[in-house]
């Protein structure tokens, strides 16, 4: 059995807020890679790095923008090499009835939800292929699955987003590129619900290290037993 | 038990080609009703419009844009009544790979898959909850299932035009308004797929008057029994 | 279009309750189908005949028993010549804990849930085949399609059940013979839940002649545009 | 974050083969737990305890026999201390044509398929939630998700485990027992496929041992992030 694809290399985590983000770029480093955090936010990913060790590099860059992205894997490829773990999850949650609903805001949470993970796909993939190997994860959501009520602002890009990371799989697994889909399906513990968590129970939102744990072993699986698809909730979580 | 939707008013349908629009557009016009049909394409929907007989009326619009998507139904409105049964029937393919999808491209599939359904569907809303009535449909395909290899940039419109029409259904079915998403799955028979058709025998293809009878039965639907998803295809076709 | 199968012919109904079964066999019989109504319970089929009509016909029969099912079919095709149109409609609810459920109930829900489907449908098709033409339905639940707590019981034989219709639908189908499988997500309205209904408005739950039409509808449909699943709930019902 | 269920304690393996049963087993001990590998076999559980080092034990059981089921927690309960993780690994493969399925092997298959499950779970439900803690695993298949021409008889057992860890995931997750369903699609690798494989390359099939990691991992799992259900399939495999 041939060894997965964990040994040192680089990552590149896109959507790197304090939380799931930065949680995912510490565990790929305590894993043995370098990482590079991005965010359109410099500030804050600059207290990221600050805090977050020296295999930890913030980049700041905006996913939605072509050009962007292509200068950010050319950095990237650069400086810390190939990335052969690529995140995306990035998201803009909008709430509205169908009735209220502003057409601009839609198409800009499309464009973070699902665009940006297109040309983050498609730049990760482009250099995965030809190396034959490589991960490349999508962060999903309970809307990724379920159109809510005054949810389909959020559910068009989390849906469209699935449809690519599946179609993503289909075409480069054959290939040897391990495209994966997160449901992550509840709240994620964060200081700004500190005081819910308080009530509700140290399990009801889930942890970001533990959420982060399972990317991480998505990113170990032998090619021979990929998954594609997996859900990861609180215990105490209805669905 | 109280009528449906069924007793004359008006209807619209918007993606009104020679095939399914077409089909759509005279099954709603036999079951009594006048129909709006709209395309982009003046002339083709003229040449409609003249085979159709005296209900089908032709309006030219770009259901992508929502000051066109605006007038389009004022102007319905006040020629015809307002539409008690509304059709997103538009869509177009994109194939390739996902290492050569273009992303422009990928933007405007989306906006004719998805975003012009929801600016359809919100203007169709807007004018249905005040009634406490009407039907909204949406044509799927099985591209709104699976992001099949080579296909992200038709799924991603597809699957978000099934979170559009899911969220919809939870927000505006309690207010009497049914919202459904017709799966597609096959060939449509038409004029271009007649040999491919001759080979493979009569029930192959999807017949577009077949398809326009599921379209109606749900608009006749009692709101005790509504269905808000069902799929289409052929009795020869894998699945 | 060749016509579809809706010219006379017979119908067979197990599961003839009050409810549902009854509305089934009154619909059909207006569609001009001679129809036998099956249950175990012959004093209330011979009431439902009673108010049923010339057109329905009382069978009791035990659906769960290999060879009653066998008679069955041949005595019915004997009498009103073979079934183009058969509904399997029965089912055994059966909640409970995990902790609590006692394993021969899950058996006996099983039995009637799926394997009668299974015994029902292999005679069924076994003279559909032949013709090359036919209609076999099965009533799902949202139990069909999601398993919740305390109801593993009953969700064990409605999954199977809808594993058997996709097996069913993906071999029958191209040799002529429709199988579909309708999700029936809400409460139907019965004389037991007239309270509850009154407080909830008369949309609140399906009525049996509304869900009876969704039936006849698929055994119209043309062989060219077959649904093989459709849900069906009332218009207040969250889901 | 307190720890999840990882420290020693012992296992339950029922459908323990040479091939992914025996790979789960020696996974689990590798983890530091004493394992009962559980088979009708005797004389293929004596071989696998005979290779597999001192923390496995082999128990043959007939995990369809309600009273056998008993026997068994209470023999492993008394000799290794009550399971933390319990893995039901059994099922029957069972082809055939609806027209010709014999109804007793489709009951026989279901009994190994899902009945088994239900009555293992329940024993390992019933002394992990007075704990508070635990893990229980299903194996499933392409066919819990599909029902396939042919594969009646296979999927409605497959279809009804699924449901059944659905309603025990919802039951007693909020109780602290962590209850997932692994979807593996595709084949596993073995002595009698060496042959295929070779022609087909190393990762057509799926490891045993890469199988049982994923296994593993999920009994790691912290509370706050378990996943319910994920897919397992070879890089190269068609989905």
């Amino acid at each position: 059995m041939a060894a997965g694809n964990n040994q040192g290399g680089s990552a590149l985590v896109v959507g790197a807020g304090p939380g799931l983000g930065f949680a995912l770029a510490r565990r790929f480093a305590a894993g043995g890679m370098s990482v590079a955090m991005v965010s359109r936010n410099k500030e804050r990913l600059d207290q990221l790095q600050a805090q977050g060790g020296p295999r930890l590099r913030a980049y700041a860059a905006d996913a939605t923008d072509t050009a962007a992205v292509h200068r950010l894997f050319e950095t990237v490829s650069a400086e810390l090499g190939d990335p052969s773990l690529v995140v995306y999850n990035a998201s803009a949650m909008l709430r509205g009835s169908i009735l209220e609903l502003d057409v601009g805001s839609v198409e800009r949470a499309w464009r973070v939800a699902c665009l940006g993970g297109l040309l983050v796909g498609q730049q990760a993939a482009k250099r995965m292929v030809g190396k034959g190997s490589g991960t490349i994860l999508f962060t999903g959501a309970t809307g990724s699955l379920r159109g809510g009520a005054n949810f389909a602002g959020f559910a068009i890009g989390k849906f469209g987003l699935r449809a690519l990371a599946q179609s993503m799989a289909r075409e480069l697994q054959p290939r040897g590129v391990h495209v994966a889909h997160v449901i992550v399906d509840g709240v994620i513990a964060a200081e700004r619900n500190r005081d819910w968590r308080a009530q509700h129970g140290e399990n009801a939102a889930l942890h970001p290290d533990a959420i982060a744990e399972a990317y991480w072993q998505l990113h170990l699986q032998h090619p021979s037993a990929w998954t594609h698809e997996l859900d990861l909730r609180p215990s105490a979580e209805k669905f």
